[in-house]
């Protein structure tokens, strides 16, 4: 009774201790209604920032004008990932597809599972490439497929045609004794310019300036397990230059010069050639003649500053003057590989066993099981099984220490 | 001044405004921490309610003993939906796969669709059936693809063999014909158990017990388009009681005499014939002859009912007692169309043009543009397009007023 407290206390009471209370509660009540509306609204930007993590999805679908090859700069983003080992999170990534309007429902099969095992979580960009203008049908409807920034270039008309230096007589006897000889492909010309744009140009399309890494995507194919980490990340944290599911060996008859003329070309730049490198891979007989190994370039991942660096620019346009795209059929496969067989030591490339992956009679499917839980494939009909594929024995090359 | 709030208010002044200030700020802060906690743990219910929407969540992966052929009461669930016309949101619904251990990959790869594309949102449950029993590895494996509850259940021996009344000679000759006549499965037994399965007994089989509607569902089989509704919401809601994405002809040589058994049947049963029924569909002449329309019963919505009547029950019978599925190589898809054409109305069946499915060379695409872009499949393949369908001439049979 002593305490002033108590006596202000009764002050209260001469307030009335109802109204106090009223008053109190009416307080109460405003914050808790400004805070819950000022809650609500903050909620729903981290929701909507969450779905829309990519901040280009707002100018989707982005339609390059396939007469106009400048790519926007928008549509070039960075990504966020799961950190790693180098805590990497953001890489400049993006799908390229060379594609025919004919094949638009066979792309529309492919992306439709890439995007259910892979990008509907990161929306990395699709690039389009065509030699002939892609249809507004095409582009309306790829459209529909994805949530991510989508555009559409034409392949520059120099990057898919005969040069000059080609002897065209040459080339027909070239393609005629293949027809002879049943080698697929054999006499089509468009396969030909596509090979030759896959070894040589996709790398320097407008549409791709200012990506670091690419993920090349054809119609058709099948990936047939969750992949719920972010590859281009993997490949940035490790600094990897070529990444691939399926290896096999080419068919001699397309390549028969391929590997005289890449031997040639280490005798006139040896300083190009890497001192680790990989060629063990790609020779049974220390170098006399090629085994026929190759990754299966339908699908890479790969760092773009590889296919544009000076020592592979060099090899491409020495292979390119030999003329061998046309007279021969040399494959962007091989050409890829031999050159990572050179240029690149062993721990640069990677097997991605984990991406479940088919095209044609070909795929890469785990048998792990861990990684088998997150898949829909047959993991005895996995190509590395089999006397085709050479996927074992670059497992089988030494390290480097 | 004259006014007692005034004075009372100065009774505030008495007590120190800062001090009652701190006092309400510090209930309210108070306050806030537990309105927010609260808020927060409701929220986190409510949240996990939505993803566990199916009670019986909980209990997955079911591993119903393939020789314990008693359902488990808590696989039957009920299934929430967005309400339609009539404003049913609870069916209970299941898939009917029959299946072979040799065909987990193939299998998979048709669950993997149907799960992305439909249910992922809702987890129907899935029935597995199998003339042996399944191997460890069908179970854990199929278990990893959903989140629905799934069940494995052996076909009884009964249902599953050759009954007493078959002449095993006459069998054989039906056979030898048929292999000469090159005729796809003709000298398959196994084939003609599962036919007869399938017309006569898989409704009857105890895991389906207690369900309203199944959906079949089998090995390599592609789901081409995002179902954003509820396919059994959608056939309770109307009433019906079979649905279907394709129609073929069948193969004449499978059953010369199927269609006359079905006439003697009509003839010996009226009663059982529906007054609006829909034989137009299955005869071009009157009645005369069977013109091989039906629906292709490896895509199946049906209400189990349906089949659990009387008069199919009856008609199955009657069918089984002639011994066509083995001196012939009737198929269950005819078995099952005869029986919608002599039993149902036309508004009691529902061609679901919306979902895209492919089924080895024949698939259903719709055409529209608003369901195309859901879609990854080319509507101009769509084979009620063909000679070989029957869809149109379904679509064309006169509506009941």
């Amino acid at each position: 009774m002593g305490s002033p407290y108590h006596k202000r206390s009764s002050g209260f009471g001469g307030f009335s201790r109802l109204r106090l209370l009223l008053l109190v509660f009416a307080i109460l009540f405003l914050f808790h209604i400004i805070y819950s509306t000022l809650w609500q609204s903050s909620n729903t930007v981290q929701r909507s920032s969450l779905v829309k993590n990519n901040p280009v999805e707002t100018i989707r679908p982005t339609f390059v004008s396939p007469t106009d090859e400048t790519p926007e700069e928008d549509v070039r983003s960075s990504h966020t990932a799961a950190p790693g080992n180098n805590t990497i999170t953001k890489v400049k990534g993006v799908f390229v597809v060379l594609v025919r309007n004919r094949e638009l429902h066979d792309l529309r099969w492919s992306l439709r599972q890439l995007e259910d095992r892979f990008n509907h979580k990161h929306n990395y960009p699709y690039v389009f490439l065509n030699d002939k203008p892609f249809s507004e049908e095409f582009k309306r409807t790829i459209s529909w497929i994805t949530k991510a920034p989508v555009s559409f270039g034409l392949v520059p008309r120099e990057h898919w045609s005969l040069p000059d230096w080609v002897d065209r007589y040459h080339m027909l006897e070239g393609m005629n004794d293949m027809v002879k000889n049943q080698v697929i492909y054999g006499a089509s010309l468009s396969y030909r310019h596509m090979c030759r744009f896959n070894s040589g140009f996709f790398f320097q399309h407008p549409l791709l300036d200012g990506y670091e890494y690419y993920w090349r995507v054809e119609p058709d194919v099948q990936f047939t397990c969750d992949i719920d980490y972010d590859p281009f990340v993997y490949m940035k944290e490790r600094d990897l230059k070529y990444g691939f599911t399926i290896s096999l060996k080419e068919i001699p008859e397309t390549v028969p010069t391929l590997w005289d003329t890449t031997r040639k070309f280490m005798s006139k730049y040896p300083e190009y050639v890497e001192q680790q490198n990989t060629l063990d891979w790609v020779t049974n007989d220390g170098g006399k003649t090629y085994n026929m190994c190759h990754f299966w370039s339908n699908f890479e991942i790969g760092k773009l500053d590889f296919f544009r660096s000076e020592r592979y620019l060099k090899y491409f346009d020495f292979l390119d003057q030999e003329g061998g795209f046309f007279y021969e059929r040399w494959g962007d496969a091989p050409v890829h590989s031999l050159a990572v067989a050179m240029f690149l030591r062993k721990e640069e490339v990677h097997w991605f066993r984990d991406i479940g992956y088919v095209h044609t009679v070909s795929q890469n499917c785990p048998s792990d099981p861990e990684m088998q839980k997150k898949c829909h494939c047959d993991p005895k009909k996995s190509v590395e099984r089999t006397r085709h594929s050479c996927t074992l024995q670059w497992t089988q090359l030494p390290d480097n220490v």
